[in-house]
């Protein structure tokens, strides 16, 4: 089951909108324009408003069609109703073409916007958002998983562009066609990972751990708290992460599945350091101001990590979408704040699940000898 | 200004929807929340409908909020109100956000969604559509061109992301981003273009005779109707189409701006044949069967276009989006039904303007000695 809401607006000249008449005539065309598309359609309400007017038609089935007339110039025409998966949408695709054809020209619009249906309540959620809080309408077609674990929600969905995607608390994570992503946070073919000694904090979708495999390190250790990611992406993204999920440990990686600072604390405690550390906890937040718990976590993470960094080596990490400079300037004067200094270079990939740019980071210790400061 | 529409839905038990009552007590419970975002919201209409009912809302400054409650279980919520561009939002992001999480928690519900807020009659459209009638809402900040010519309507828009971009007819076409699609369509480092002769039908944006140029091939003819988006893409889209579309000739190209098919029908006359053509006119029509205006001007085209390549040349043509393969199964069979029989490879890539993997053809004739049949 489903509500399919159909959103329609267009713009014609305020003066045809100035008056009670006026509204009351454009309201009128569109009426009968309305009337051959939707079956027995009258009048429920008809209510004046600041601005403008609003009238209410019921149809057929429990339609119901929603009518804005703004005063400077612009109509909103709302048309709602309840469809069961198995039934014909009441206005099919075809049909909305030639309503939105029938209203340009019907009703002389100088502007008109019919947007592709939306579909609420389905039961699969194919709305997802960009970092800049865009509305992105994926190819969804099936949900694999979808389990609430002490952390988040882990689901794993597939999309007939993507593959199978796994996408916590509503936003998409990785998928089956991002292997830029990962490519982009290790610098593959740039940094040298032979015989190097790696952190991981997070990385809970095994995708990094088991692309730095590939490289041959001396020891690679994975610190994620969320068991359940693990057994989703063990089972349905098996393509980006391998066997590295269901093993567990091997001669050269270990997954330690608790909170990552446990780890953290005890290298620090142990004065053990490691080649690299990678981020790939949660994003850079975005907001405002470098505040809130957010902000907090990730700085605090920051800070511990270059304790265990070797004077020489390297922390990676994602940003956030190109589009949000602003946060990411904020996690940039953060950086800044660290002691001993740090100095840092940028990247930038499209990731085909993110459906935009990625900004991802490599930072080190300015200078070198201060690392053991 | 613009019309701002915010939709939110959500799933709770069926039985607390059940009847009247039940369905007063879920909307008094949301009416309370909704009072604390919307000041002076008070009830406008009340109405009963086929499964289940719709009350109307008004509140501060013309806003108004549709509530619909369906008996299966399904509620969903849409207010709308009007924003001059210099204003705040009624409700901002983050109070929307917080607007989702009190309706979770006092509504106690099973599943949520709040959509990022539609803008509605905005100075720009930033609502565009995959090949399968997807809705992307794009990043665009600015229009720097916008005319109708007597082929279509001419766009040229800027995105923070793809830089300029040309939408022709609403449909995204290419930007600054989309090399890739360029270098698909012509299978570089696969095809060796020095020294041929090519026909490009449309190529409008300059982009593939460009890229070609770079290949020295023997002449390029581009056949192109649309003088105006030439102008427009020679203006704001000099990073992808450099000075061809300025220059309009040079030693070993020419574009001429008419209907391609009097160059083609002249080059048959003349028994012209070339190594290359491209066929970079529309789309392959989605559609459910290959009929219609649309379709009958690809196949004439094509038809043709058979008729001036020799034995051993190439048809080169975008097809659709992947994720549309019954219209590129259509294709295929029109293509089964040339005389002399041809065969094809595909190619796919992900185009950034189009946010979806598209389909590319190379097709050739099956026995090149029958190429002169």
């Amino acid at each position: 089951m489903s509500v399919q809401t159909l959103l329609l607006d267009f713009s014609i000249d305020p003066a045809r909108l100035g008056d009670e008449s006026g509204q009351k005539s454009v309201f009128g065309q569109l009426e009968t324009v309305l009337k051959e598309y939707i079956p027995s359609l009258i009048l429920a309400a008809d209510i004046k408003l600041d601005g403008g007017s609003l009238k209410l038609m019921t149809g057929k089935k429990g339609t119901s069609v929603s009518v804005r007339l703004f005063d400077r110039g612009l109509v909103t025409v709302n048309i709602e109703y309840y469809k069961e998966d198995n039934e014909e949408p009441l206005i099919s695709f075809k049909k909305s073409k030639l309503l939105e054809s029938s209203v340009r020209h019907e009703l002389q619009t100088e502007r008109l916007k019919l947007l592709p249906t939306i579909k609420r309540g389905y039961k699969f959620d194919v709305y997802l958002t960009s970092s800049d809080e865009r509305l992105l309408e994926y190819d969804i077609d099936n949900v694999l998983f979808d389990e609430q674990s002490p952390f988040q929600r882990v689901q794993i969905v597939h999309s007939k562009t993507l593959g199978n995607m796994l996408v916590l608390d509503d936003l998409q994570n990785i998928s089956e066609a991002d292997l830029i992503y990962t490519e982009t946070l290790m610098q593959r073919g740039k940094e040298n990972y032979e015989g190097k000694e790696i952190v991981i904090l997070g990385g809970g979708d095994g995708a990094l751990l088991y692309e730095l495999l590939k490289e041959n390190p001396k020891f690679v250790w994975m610190l994620e708290i969320d068991e359940l990611v693990m057994n989703a992406c063990n089972k349905h993204l098996k393509s980006i992460c391998g066997d590295v999920l269901e093993r567990r440990k091997g001669t050269n990686y270990e997954i330690i599945v608790e909170d990552c600072m446990l780890t953290v604390n005890k290298f620090i405690k142990d004065k053990k350091k490691v080649d690299y550390i990678f981020g790939d906890l949660t994003d850079i937040p975005i907001s405002d101001t470098a505040c809130g718990e957010l902000w907090e976590f990730m700085i605090t993470i920051l800070e511990s990590a270059f304790k265990i960094l070797k004077p020489d080596g390297k922390f990676m990490t994602h940003g956030n979408g190109a589009t949000s400079p602003e946060s990411l300037e904020l996690y940039e004067q953060e950086l800044a704040k660290l002691t001993p200094p740090v100095k840092f270079g940028k990247s930038k990939a499209f990731v085909p699940s993110f459906l935009e740019d990625w900004i991802f980071y490599q930072i080190a210790f300015e200078k070198p000898d201060n690392g053991d400061a």
